[in-house]
C-alpha cells in the first residue's frame, strides 16, 4: 500500500481510501483517484484478503454442505447453479459432503467457521425434512432441497414444487384423453417427501376429473427394479394405458418391460415421467418428462443467501413439463 | 487461550503448547493435558485459523479450477473424489469454473490467491493438452485430466490410460473370436485426445492379431448423432460384426439403431464402448464397457498434491473393462 502511495504521490490513507472505495465520502479528486489506480496496476497490488478479514470479519467465501450431492450425477447441477450464482455476487464456493453422518458434519462445519466463511447452504440430495446442525442455527444459512419442520420458519428453504408436478403429469394424461388404465411406476413409500406430494397432486388432479388411478406398480427408483415390476405386472395381465414413471430411470425400465411385451410407446401406452435427466431425451420415443430444476435450484438458494433479505419461508420452485413423444390419446378398444 | 488457561490452572504457553500438539516437546504432564483439553471444549474454545494462516500462510485450502467439469454429470465424479481426498487429508476444497475463458479464469484465481489456498488441481472435462495459467506456474498444482505438451514436465498429470483401454477393446473383441467387419462408432477426430489414443490402441492391438479394422461410422459424441450414422450406414448395406462405441452413450445410439435393423445384440453384432457410466448397466443387453475412473483421477490428483512429493510426471490410471452381456462370439453366416 505504501509503495502504490508513493509511486502515486498520494498519501497513504488517501491511496487506502481510493482502493478501497472510500474516495467520494473523502472528496479525493478524480486525478489522484487515477493515479492511485494506475500505481496499484503496474505494482499487481492485492489487498490481502486475509488480513483484511480479521478486521471486517468478511471473507467473501460461502460453504456448500451436503449428504452426497456432488455423488448424484444429476443433483451435481445443484452444485454448477449454487457456483455460478455465488461467482455473480464476487463470492467463492466451498464445497463438503457428510454421507448423512452427523459426527462428519459437526467437524466439517467447524472445520469451515474456523476459516470464516460468511454463510452457508445446507443442500440434501433428496427433497427432505432435516435437522438443522446447532452450529448453523445462529448464521446465515439456506436450505437448498430440504426443510425443517415447524410453523413458522427461521430459515429459507429452496425446493421444488412436486405437489403441482404431480398436477401437471395426470392433467397431461388427461388432456391427451385418458380416463382409465392409469398407473404409478414407483416407490410407494409415503416416507418419501417427493413421491408423497407428487401423488397428492396426481390423485388430486385425478379427482377432480372424477378419474380413479388404476393403482401402483411397486418398485424402487432403479431401471432393473422398474423393468422387473413392469414385466411382472404385464405377465400377471396388467392392461395400462398409461404411466406415470416416478423417475427417468424408472421410465427406462418401463419401455424396456413394454418392449418386451409387444406395446408400442405411445400407441398402446403412454409414459410421462419426472427428472427431466438427459436419458429422457435419449430415450426412443422422447420421454415427455416434468423437469427437476437443479441448476435452478443450487442458483436461487445463492441468490436468496446473499441476495436482499427477506422473510424466511419455503420457495417452491416450479417443475416445467417438457413434452415429447411418449404421451397420445389412449387407442379404442 | 487466556481463559482456557485460566480455567485449566496452567499458564497461557502451556495451554497454547497443549492445544497445538506440542505437549510431548514440551514434557507438560498428562494430568495438565487433560485439564486444559477439557477447558477447551468446555469453552468451546476454537484457535482463530485465518489469524494463525496469517504466521504460518497455511490455510489448509486448495482450489479446483475446472473448465466445465461440475457441468458434466459424469465428471463430477472427479470433484467428489478430489473433495474426499482432500478431506482425508484434513484439507477444505474450494471449487471454481472458467468455462474455458481465460479472462474469468486469471480472475478466478486471483480470488482464490486472495484467500492464500495452499494449492490447486487444475482440471479439464476432456482429457486434453492445456497451458498452465502463469498465475499457477510457480505454485503446487496437479493437473486433473489434462496435460502440458513440453518433454520434460515441471507439474504432474493425471490422466485417464486411453491407449491401454483402445488395446483392451480390440483384444475383447479378439478374444471372443471377432476377426472381420469390426467398425469404430464415433468422432474420428483426430484432434480428440482420448479418440487419438484409443483408436492408437485398437490398430495396434488388432494390427498384432493381423485383423483389419473394417470401418469408422463417424457421429459426434451423442446418442441421436449415434443413431442416424449407425442406422444410416444399416440402410446403405453395412452388415458389421462388432461394433466399438466411443462412450456409451453412442452405443445407446447404436443399440436403438441396430434393434430398429432388427439385429439382436449380441447374437449378430457385438457393442463394446468406453465410460461405464451408470447406462451401461441400464442398458438391455448390459453394455460392455471400459470405465473412465473420474473418482480415482479425482482422488489421486489431491493424494499427488498433498501426499510425499514425488518427480514430477504424467500417471496415467488404468480404464477397468466391466464385462457384461454385450459381447459374445461371431455368428458363422
Amino acid at each position: 500500500m505504501l509503495q502504490v502511495a508513493q509511486r502515486a504521490g498520494v498519501s497513504r490513507s488517501t491511496a487506502s481510501f481510493v482502493l478501497t472505495g472510500r474516495h467520494q465520502d473523502m472528496r479525493i479528486s478524480e486525478d489522484a483517484r487515477q493515479r492511485v489506480l494506475r500505481a496499484a496496476q503496474e505494482l499487481d497490488y492485492r489487498p490481502n484478503l486475509m488480513a483484511r478479514s480479521l478486521r471486517t470479519k468478511v471473507t467473501k467465501t460461502i460453504a456448500l454442505v451436503s449428504d452426497t450431492i456432488a455423488a448424484d450425477p444429476y443433483a451435481g447441477r445443484a452444485i454448477h447453479g449454487s457456483l455460478a450464482a455465488a461467482i455473480a455476487h464476487g463470492h467463492l464456493l466451498f464445497i463438503g459432503e457428510t454421507d448423512g453422518d452427523p459426527v462428519v458434519e459437526q467437524r466439517l462445519i467447524a472445520d469451515f467457521l474456523d476459516r470464516q466463511v460468511d454463510a452457508f447452504i445446507y443442500a440434501s440430495m433428496f427433497t427432505q425434512y432435516v435437522r438443522l446442525p446447532r452450529q448453523l442455527r445462529e448464521r446465515p444459512v439456506v436450505l437448498l432441497n430440504c426443510l425443517i419442520r415447524g410453523a413458522r420458519p427461521l430459515h429459507h428453504s429452496i425446493i421444488p414444487d412436486e405437489l403441482t408436478a404431480g398436477l401437471t403429469a395426470a392433467r397431461t394424461l388427461l388432456e391427451a384423453g385418458h380416463r382409465q388404465g392409469i398407473y404409478v411406476v414407483g416407490h410407494a413409500d409415503k416416507g418419501v417427501f417427493a413421491s408423497r406430494e407428487r401423488m397428492t397432486g396426481i390423485q388430486e388432479e385425478l379427482g377432480t376429473a372424477g378419474v380413479r388411478l388404476a393403482g401402483v406398480v411397486d418398485c424402487n427408483w432403479w431401471p432393473d427394479s422398474a423393468y422387473d415390476a413392469v414385466r411382472q405386472a404385464l405377465v400377471d395381465g396388467l392392461a395400462p394405458k398409461a404411466l406415470i414413471c416416478v423417475n427417468d430411470r424408472v421410465a427406462l425400465g418401463a419401455y424396456q418391460a413394454l418392449r418386451e411385451g409387444g406395446l408400442a410407446i405411445p400407441d398402446d401406452v403412454s409414459v410421462i415421467s419426472f427428472d427431466d435427466s438427459e436419458l429422457a431425451a435419449w430415450l426412443r420415443p422422447q420421454l415427455t418428462s416434468i423437469a427437476l430444476p437443479h441448476y435452478e435450484l443450487g442458483w436461487r438458494a445463492v441468490e436468496t443467501l446473499l441476495g436482499p433479505s427477506a422473510e424466511p419461508g419455503i420457495t417452491r420452485l416450479a417443475m416445467p413439463i417438457r413434452r415429447r413423444h411418449s404421451v397420445a390419446k389412449p387407442t379404442v378398444e
